[in-house]
């Protein structure tokens, strides 16, 4: 008796067909080429971690998400039993958390600095929506060791020219300081203590707008006072160009003027270098969700969109709960799936354009023969993929074209040379309504 | 409190350096493009797969050691827990498995016959050992949907074409069929449900030599007859041309004759094709591990190693196990890691050749004229890496060239041109060894 499986890929996962992997092969070589030209150099660490690792890393809700991978030989009959006795390998969520495990183990051998690049999956058992799966691409380009704001300017430059030379242009980065955040807060009197859950409201300015913002803050109990200075800050950003703005922001919060200072450096290098492509504008009211960002945070937009492409920031404190004193960090994440998709629809999915040649032969042709024609023609770049011929050429020559192949040759047995033909993507015999 | 973590990958996993990923990428896509000109297309699967579909695949020793994950918000609190409670999901084993499954859900959308490339990580829980790891790269290439010999043909082709390009020169094929075993072994009197034991011991020929497989045959209890008869066959294959040996197999043991036939015709065209630098042989001692193989199986040797770095074969009933009808199909598989460690082993590890600059600079330098400097030394493919000056220039030269830089730039405020200055192993300063 066959039992039928389910062939469906699990849950919120998903095949990659070919014409998929090709643009996701091309922009990834795109990516990597770009970063590479800066410097930076790909590494890879293992899917698997240590479950100790990656709780309590600073990942936030990211960290309930985790893939958890039951422990070999665990007793199951245990009257005690917990998760902490059946799992202690976890699929990663992240490849910010892993780095900063592998920079803390191999540094002995890691130049300083360090300017890594990774690509790879990470694992969210998230519940599955439209667009959002388990298993996706992070690209990641991190600099450890720099404390300065060159860094920031690198990483900002090198994802800019990345984006561009997808084809995204003009990108728009997006900047502002988790420590410009926190004397805004503390000048509107806001508590320390409170200080995150008035950022996680502050973040919904543009999907909810001011009055939104005002609502929610009130509803939290933060007082008029704190609501109406944080307000007279944003006004005073609105007008003037990007460094009056910034200018008078530290005017009036004195404590964010050393981090205003560090924008402004920011702001000038990425003008200076790529204001022709690249838009950079101050934002008081970005916040981006992780926990562990200690300095700059920035990200991303493109064509208008108000949703990321690309985030990152500073986080000087993430090492040093692995290696017993901190170490400078900084990073930028491209969203790939997210460029990915953005690319499939301008491109209406199709695989990039390559010589391919279908070699058409007959079930009882000599197959060394055939083979060794085929190898004659299969020079240079060119794709050369063996096809028996099916009873109804003018069917088959239709489903080659619609498979990506550009051309066809028969196999002759005498020839030296074999005729290759176009295809056309509606083969001869149809009636010619392109005729 | 700072609570030291162990900063060391999983157990029997391993963080990979940026040389070593670069030696890696490179040899990845040397593979890839030869794939390419034979008409494969890439494909990829989730990491992840069913717990249902991984067991009971034909996966045989690999299915034990499966990593499993458990179940989100399974109840451990049940009385009758079980494994099969706890998880649903594990991680892949082999690639094979998974684009069974792929080929299964995915076919009315697929060419036909389809011819896949697959490269990624697999997963099993093995006692560490040397050289071999938990998490490890396959790098598979299939064809799904023909029957005839043509399909081995090409992927012995493009196989041993991906390893000379490698630098793999003169790989050697050996070369048998399922269905041959099957018949010898019927021949010499053994039940076919004992089959897969004689095989077994069979496998053990290279190793243990004539004697040691005579033993073992015995004391697996199969009697002087069939031990006698199997070595009259292997006696009869010494001596003669390759085609001379198979015929005399094929007089011997008629039941073996179509299988042999078809080694013929792949032994033929391989030859005619790439003769010249590949060596293919009939090998009746060879059996390949996976319980799944169907008619021929083969396996590539390099440099009169002994042990393989690519082996695969016909699977024609696993497919069937999903879409309830058999799907002819055939798989070649290169062993990646054992590939990378001879190509390590070759360069010493070193990257490949690139130019690489380390653009020198002060912390008082103004950044936006630093990085603008920079951007513009990096023309074409040229790396070009901002590094902060060190007090003492000659060591952090010295560093640079040992990281793999070749030359070197400082920063100069008013230089419309920086100049570019070549990195000797040894920076000035230290004596002159080499002078």
């Amino acid at each position: 008796m066959v039992v039928k499986l389910d062939t469906a890929p699990p849950r919120g996962m998903k095949d990659l067909l070919p014409a998929e992997v090709e643009l996701r092969d091309q922009a990834a070589a795109t990516i990597l080429a770009t970063y590479k030209r800066y410097g930076f150099r790909r590494i890879e660490t293992p899917a698997l971690e240590n479950l100790k690792l990656l709780m309590g890393s600073g990942g936030g809700e990211n960290e309930k998400l985790i893939y958890k991978v039951l422990k070999r030989g665990a007793k199951l009959d245990a009257a005690t039993i917990s998760e902490d006795d059946l799992a202690d390998l976890g699929l990663r969520f992240d490849l910010t958390v892993p780095l900063a495990r592998y920079y803390a183990h191999n540094r002995a051998t890691l130049p300083d600095p360090f300017k890594a690049i990774q690509i790879g999956p990470v694992w969210r058992a998230e519940r599955p929506q439209k667009g959002r799966f388990r298993q996706f691409i992070q690209c990641d380009i991190d600099i450890l060791g720099v404390a300065s704001e060159i860094a920031e300017i690198e990483l900002i430059l090198a994802t800019a020219s990345a984006l561009i030379a997808l084809g995204l242009e003009q990108p728009k980065i997006r900047l502002n300081d988790r420590r410009v955040l926190s004397a805004m807060a503390t000048h509107c009197g806001v508590d320390f203590a409170r200080h995150g859950e008035f950022f996680v409201i502050l973040d919904k300015l543009d999907k909810i707008g001011r009055d939104g913002v005002e609502r929610e803050l009130r509803e939290a109990g933060f007082n008029e006072g704190a609501i109406g200075k944080l307000f007279e800050l944003f006004l005073s950003g609105d007008g003037g160009s990007q460094d009056m703005r910034l200018e008078r922001l530290a005017r009036i919060v004195p404590e964010a003027a050393p981090a205003v200072e560090g924008l402004r450096t920011i702001a000038k290098a990425v003008a200076r270098e790529d204001g022709d492509r690249v838009t950079l504008e101050f934002d008081a009211s970005l916040v981006r969700g992780m926990g562990y960002y200690t300095g700059p945070i920035f990200e991303a937009l493109h064509g208008g969109g108000t949703s990321a492409i690309a985030g990152g920031g500073r986080y000087d404190r993430m090492v040093g709960r692995l290696l017993g004193h901190d170490v400078p960090a900084c990073g930028f994440s491209i969203g790939f799936e997210r460029v990915v998709s953005i690319l499939e629809e301008r491109s209406g999915g199709a695989a990039p354009a390559r010589e391919r040649i279908a070699f058409l032969f007959d079930r009882d042709d000599p197959m060394d023969e055939v083979a060794a024609s085929a190898g004659r023609l299969r020079t240079g770049d060119r794709v050369v993929s063996l096809t028996l011929k099916r009873k109804n050429l003018a069917k088959q020559l239709d489903d080659l074209a619609g498979e990506g192949f550009g051309s066809y040759a028969v196999f002759r047995p005498d020839a030296s040379t074999q005729e290759i033909k176009p295809l056309a993507r509606r083969a001869a015999g149809g009636g010619g309504a392109d005729g």
